[in-house]
């Protein structure tokens, strides 16, 4: 051999061409743990919205990548000084908009542990751990919100992805040969439908849209009074398509809409699709963990009949972005819709194990698994019943108090965590024009004040929406109080210009 | 009014009910703090390839979850105890696999405070610096790999949905009026067709399966000897599917195959691609940062004429799972394909701002770009050249010893860090499934080992691979050199028996 090569080893030894030796990592470890501590601790410093305009934070720094290593301390200073005023910060108790999603300290250090391993778990031998703590944790979800044992679940990193998935499985059950031959130019391929109710996510939209399916296959069946679809009107629909020729693909429910997170009324609905024989997925990405709360167990009723149903612990369960949670009881379906494995990923162990390459269009895959295990475990079940309970219990005192105010109305039931209310000065003889400018001024001067942020919640019954949203572990029953302060304050000044 | 709510506010409070108090966050955060610190300092102290068989891990924690809270050290000491042994090390500087990925310190640090912060970017308004800092970071590395001012950047998690994006956004730019109509039962519709090579990555074929196209519009078109996309029989491909009145919808070029890391001649599918007004994409996603460094710039020529680039950061750019870049010039089309803003999202800002929602299926995004910004910033342009130009230099060096040595051989160019070789002993009249075998058995001896990890490469002419792939920050020529060592030990043991 030409080129005997030295056989010494030098275990841990740095070379030049390393990483961050280990005392610089300690340094400024230590410096963002303890910047995290504080921010943690005192997030209501900053205005919770940022109030940054466009272009503000790119300008505040250089166009160019920088040639020569910079220090960190440079670094972080520039995060400090230019990052976080840069932020709207969803870790502020006045952070009321959207779903009031909440990390947590326990998160934040399954999340720092996580990025040190590294791992990819594509393959279960390519971090085996990672690939059974996410099936047990998934398991321990589905006990905890009390789906049977049937339901297998995966993660991916939204709802939007987990529907995706979904329907991608529905797909695959419901137009033969699709994953060969596609959709196009079948003359003989029925036109499909999905359905869900008006309310539904957007992200319904662009899932048919991605699968080639067009946003017309998309049918939106109306809702009640209390924003809830109509299953006599969904059974109806999905016998005039069948008598139209067309294909029936999957129904998805909604367990808590992202406007008043109103409830479908899912047995009804199961049975629907059980006579039809039609996918049934369930969106229960915000409300599902709810149903851990004994007085909301019934939300997930009928979810038992259900192919698939999504819940986000990044939404309501304190675990960080990214995390959304497919179960299915068909999982099979999903891997028979994308799994493919080149001769580079087969591994001697394949028939013994799952590998989460195989139920996804995703190859890589983060250990997302960790966070929520130290979440579960920091918390306990009982811990998480109760904040959950808490939130509810704050949404509900909110509402009392728009209830009892003449210059205010509520605009559908609070199922959860979300208020849905609008300021109506008493004796106005206004139309809905003129309720919304009002309305969308008093927004604004919510959030102008830094010490809360609020969003729109489209209209219900043609009447423009603002929403409370609840969620967030730092949110106490003051924080509320004060957000009802700021509403009537903001309301009485621009009443009274 | 009938409930009025206190209006004293007590800042920083602690609830019963919130978050892991300050102090308690402090000290677990430090415990694992000063075990990444070691752990990334003695990375080579676990088997690189888990040892664990099917079922180990799930079956050493609780099948239940656990009512009442547990304490933190409780469940960190379970993560030393029963996590870490059971998974496949990434870190190790003897992990030689797939793509030898690499987190770095400083990405570490970028993950901590994103997951502190857990800002979601689906808004500009939702935190205007996240939405910022990516598409400064992401200008910063179009700079970096020389792609022209016309390419906008955007985060996903995965190749696998950089690509996916691309071709949906062909997919728009292709068939009228797919986005409203779909493509089922569109009579007149062409069949589509999208090309690459016989070694492009099995996610085109995820692709095209979710776009409803079907695996058979994928073209796979042969390659030379040296692993490259023939451009002329591409060229010959388009001509014979438009006279069979099929449509070209996109060409994936690849600039670093998964087996042998092999260049498509992507100038010359360009001129393919330009004269018949084809998208196309290029899938540098492993190899596209190498163009950083001087002596592989030319690597992306013609992609200025690209539609679209993949380029990975969490594979060869120290940066942690996840965070895939697509570059393109025609972002717009992304955006026809996928934006979709309910009532509920639209913002007063929107037509001043990007909002990262509209490119793409996700609405939900990670703070993604902190640790790129780190990490780029850690290291420097001239930091992150080095360090590949010596992943690069030490590839060519085990490449020299295969070479050099009568037993093994050598199964492709080495234009980057990765080599493909097997075992060949010298004198043997063996047909290739007698190899196979040898050499299957020689990679199981190779991961037992523990002190490296290598994976297949399938195979190339036939020929049955093993694939040493460098790439992490920690990997020195002692390691490789050792590798190196342990492959002819095996060899010779096998060659024994």
């Amino acid at each position: 051999m030409a080129n005997k090569p030295k056989p010494q080893r030098a275990p841990g030894s740095e070379s030049p061409l390393g990483d961050m030796d280990a005392d610089t990592f300690r340094r400024h470890g230590q410096r963002a743990l303890d910047w995290i501590a504080e921010y943690l601790d005192h997030s209501d410093r900053y205005p919770v919205m940022a109030r940054v305009r466009p272009g503000d934070v790119r300008a505040a720094l250089p166009a160019a990548p920088p040639e020569q290593s910079e220090s960190f301390d440079a670094i972080l200073d520039d995060f400090e000084r230019v990052i976080v005023p840069g932020l709207t910060h969803w870790n502020h108790p006045g952070f009321f908009a959207y779903f009031a999603t909440s990390g947590s300290a326990p998160g934040v250090i399954g999340e720092l542990l996580a990025a040190a391993l590294n791992v990819n778990a594509m393959l279960w031998r390519t971090s085996p751990a990672a690939t059974e703590l996410e099936a047990l944790t998934l398991d321990w979800l589905r006990q905890l919100v009390g789906l049977p044992d049937g339901f297998e679940g995966v993660m991916y990193d939204t709802a939007s992805m987990s529907t995706l998935h979904a329907l991608t499985a529905a797909r695959e059950a419901t137009i033969p040969n699709v994953r060969e031959q596609g959709l196009v130019g079948r003359g003989n391929l029925a036109s499909v439908r999905v359905y869900c109710s008006e309310q539904a996510h957007s992200s319904l939209d662009k899932a048919v849209i991605l699968l080639g399916l067009g946003q017309t296959a998309l049918r939106k069946i109306p809702v009640d009074a209390e924003f809830r679809m109509r299953p006599e009107v969904l059974a109806d629909a999905v016998a005039e398509d069948r008598a139209a020729g067309r294909a029936p693909m999957a129904v998805v429910a909604t367990v808590g809409t992202t406007t008043s997170t109103s409830v479908d009324p899912v047995p009804a609905i199961a049975r629907v699709c059980k006579a039809e024989q039609i996918w049934l997925h369930v969106d229960a990405a915000y409300a599902g963990v709810a149903a851990m709360v004994p007085n909301c167990a019934h939300i997930l009723d009928g979810c038992d009949g259900a192919d698939s149903v999504v819940i986000n612990p990044h939404k309501w369960l304190f675990t960080q972005v990214d995390l959304s949670v497919l179960f299915s009881r068909r999982m099979d379906m999903v891997r028979a819709a994308f799994s493919l494995t080149p001769d580079y990923l087969r591994t001697a162990e394949a028939d013994q194990v799952h590998n989460l390459m195989d139920t996804g269009i995703q190859l890589g895959r983060r250990f997302r698994a960790l966070k929520l295990w130290m979440v579960l475990r920091h918390f306990g079940a009982e811990g998480i019943r109760q904040r959950l309970a808490e939130h509810m219990r704050l949404a509900r005192l909110f509402a009392s108090w728009v209830d009892a105010h003449d210059d205010f109305e509520r605009l559908a039931p609070v199922p959860f965590s979300v208020v849905c209310f609008r300021a109506h000065p008493s004796g106005v003889g206004w139309d809905e024009a003129e309720f919304e400018r009002f309305n969308t001024k008093l927004l604004e001067a919510l959030n102008a004040s830094g010490e809360v942020f609020l969003s729109q919640g489209g209209k219900l019954m043609g009447r423009y929406v603002i929403r409370l949203a609840i969620g967030n572990l730092r949110t106490t029953e003051q924080h509320v109080a004060r957000a009802w302060e700021l509403v009537q304050h903001h309301a009485r000044e621009l009443a009274s210009r």
